[in-house]
């Protein structure tokens, strides 16, 4: 088996050689077969997709697991309708990020290229499947995919269509392969792949980033959990940081740009404490603190987590501090360096925390569910990279390309 | 000894929060004042490093390893010369690298920010010392330095006297430090700083990259090494061939851009292979081949390493290839993906060994000795990476910067 897998990842490697030169029209196409594939496999794809849910049923997977494994006709129309929209997205790949002419004459110039290989290692969620396999295409990367076993089989008639569509457009088969078969084992190998995956990006629960992280010999970029603040500065004007703070909190709560923890200048915290608590309890949120807080009744401990707790629920932790200073240290000791937000009107503090707060994302006067690959107008993301390296923020087509440097000259030789 | 280290490890975060703040012109200052402050040391550092020359004698160090450690007035005024010269580079902080206003009236802004604290491990080079320190002020990072114990009481001197240099410009002495007294221990702990260290990187032996990519948990950027080529095609013009091969072998043999081996078209071979041996041998040059090769009288075998080795003396392999698809293929599976040329005066030949040949430089018509920071103009280099995440190439000041988003708004929050 380790010779097989061995051998997928080499034709992967093969194919990705051909993604590489492929013209993006011809990617685009790809990814347009893609849309159409899908639509005309439904009842295959549907009925594996039975199949795997009476299987996550019988092993007790839970009701959200479920839902996220499920796919019915509007789903699979949704997951045409995505493709296509990654369809039409412009090519990374080519443009030129810097040159120059060096004194002997030398040309520099350095290109965005594809990685190369990049393998994904996600739950079960078939819908991950089309939109990773797309988003590899459209930045002239092969893919390898690890999907939660859950989902095996519908992933096998997804992945399957996909091939059919890309050999069509004249693009190798291997460009989308999946190893769900290989179990647990595929993902170990994938992680010390080195020479055949030039990247991996794990996609899931803290447990699996942390494995992967920890294990992985091949480059990673880390899409981490969400613990997400909001500084309600003594200058904030009130209504506004409870439009923010109610929003961040409720309009989605299980997503990793939600908000986890307000902090509350010590200055303004016997109005603006009571007045947050009380939106967020009548909008059914549960308040959680180490400390009494003015206005609130018996809120509750913080979680075993403390202050670096990722409810993704109902929950919201609430702090008071001394400053903005104390809000930067507070925010950059618990926090997971994802999304962070001020409100306030006073610039002075607003720039400091811009500037100190070290996340991907730092906002001013605004809502942390913004940090979003669609909301900033990259289309479909990869995930929201909470590392350094490489990529920081929301991952769209241009965070899955690497560079080269091509020199040009005419017999230039070292003195 | 661990608390201690936790402990050093944790002063450098905080200093890379200030420097993360501080204005180029302070952290220029510093590197100035690091230039004086080695001049000014300079009897103590030459004492340090007899003693280091010492032990390295006693321990059977080789000669070309004494000689990376010896420091003497020349070299020293060579340190604190390149110091100044990367005080007057520019400033990559703050760049804005991508901005738009969202619909909604969303300002993003995506701009340049230090990585924090940089991690290093390498070997026993006391002017490494000095160059990363700088190099990471340049880039308002905080810098831990793992150096060669070989050089321990030569860096703890310069270490001191950077740190004097670095507080009298008003910034924090942690900035640089060493952690040499940790031992091997030191360099492992640093491997799984998560946290504390934001990006790791090994220079030195293969044999110590592979170890830091194996065991790191926190993002590490390689170093590799440099099994590098020339491919002579059929349309090569030979006299640019010859100076060409001839300038990448032997005006330095012992750097990761010299020239490892060419490969020569089969349709030229009778005639280029013939001039191009006799010339490399009368350079000195000994020629290794795994078939017989045209005018070469019994060419010494391959080393162990076969294609991939890389001699790092007056040792090259020659090959010959039918054609540039064989050349490309040999290149990309033999190769460490660092710089490859063709010497070719056929653009379409050209055109696709530039576009297919998967490494960080390629190169037409130009010696491989020209893949350097310094020749880049990029001033100094942390090293040449040959991995395709952050970094491809020789590394700036921007390569080791990360950006984060600023979003300003006026109370936007998701619908």
């Amino acid at each position: 088996m380790p010779d097989e897998l061995d051998a997928l990842l080499t034709e992967s490697k093969r194919a990705s050689r051909s993604l590489g030169v492929a013209p993006a029209e011809q990617r685009h196409a790809a990814i347009e077969a893609i849309a159409d594939a899908i639509e005309d496999a439904a009842d295959a794809i549907l009925a594996a997709n039975a199949d795997d849910l009476e299987r996550g049923r019988a092993s007790g997977l839970d009701a959200g697991l479920l839902d996220r494994l499920l796919l019915d006709a509007s789903r699979i129309a949704g997951l045409a309708a995505a493709a296509r929209a990654l369809a039409v997205l412009p090519d990374p790949i080519g443009e030129v990020l810097r040159e120059r002419t060096l004194p002997n004459g030398l040309e520099l110039t350095e290109v965005r290229v594809p990685f190369g290989v990049i393998g994904v290692i996600y739950e079960a969620r078939p819908n991950v499947t089309v939109d990773l396999a797309c988003i590899a295409l459209g930045s002239g990367n092969a893919v390898v995919l690890r999907g939660g076993s859950a989902a095996e089989l519908t992933n096998a008639v997804l992945v399957e269509a996909m091939q059919g569509a890309i050999a069509r457009a004249g693009l190798p088969r291997a460009s989308v392969q999946t190893i769900d078969r290989f179990g647990r084992d595929g993902a170990g190998r994938l992680m010390r792949a080195r020479g055949l995956i030039d990247l991996l990006v794990p996609r899931g629960s803290a447990a699996l980033i942390e494995r992967v992280v920890t294990e992985s010999t091949v480059p990673v970029i880390e899409t981490g959990a969400g613990v997400v603040h909001a500084f309600v500065d003594r200058a904030a004007h009130l209504p506004m940081a409870l439009d923010i703070v109610l929003n961040a909190k409720t309009q989605r709560t299980s997503v990793c740009n939600s908000l986890e923890t307000v902090l509350v200048h010590r200055d303004v915290a016997d109005t603006a404490v009571p007045a947050i608590a009380l939106a967020l309890q009548q909008a059914g949120v549960t308040i959680h603190a180490d400390a009494e807080l003015p206005g609130v009744a018996d809120p509750e401990p913080l979680r075993e987590g403390g202050w670096s707790t990722e409810h993704l629920s109902m929950d919201i932790a609430i702090g008071v501090v001394d400053d903005v200073d104390a809000a930067i240290e507070h925010v950059n000791r618990y926090g997971t360096h994802h999304t962070d937000t001020i409100v306030t009107d006073d610039a002075d503090a607003a720039a400091r925390f811009l500037a100190e707060v070290d996340s991907a994302v730092v906002m001013h006067n605004a809502s942390t569910r913004f940090t979003d690959g669609g909301e900033f107008g990259f289309g479909a993301e990869v995930g929201i990279s909470t590392q350094k390296s490489h990529a920081r923020g929301p991952m769209g087509l241009p965070e899955l390309t690497s560079s080269k440097w091509i020199v040009r000259g005419t017999g230039q030789v070292r003195a």
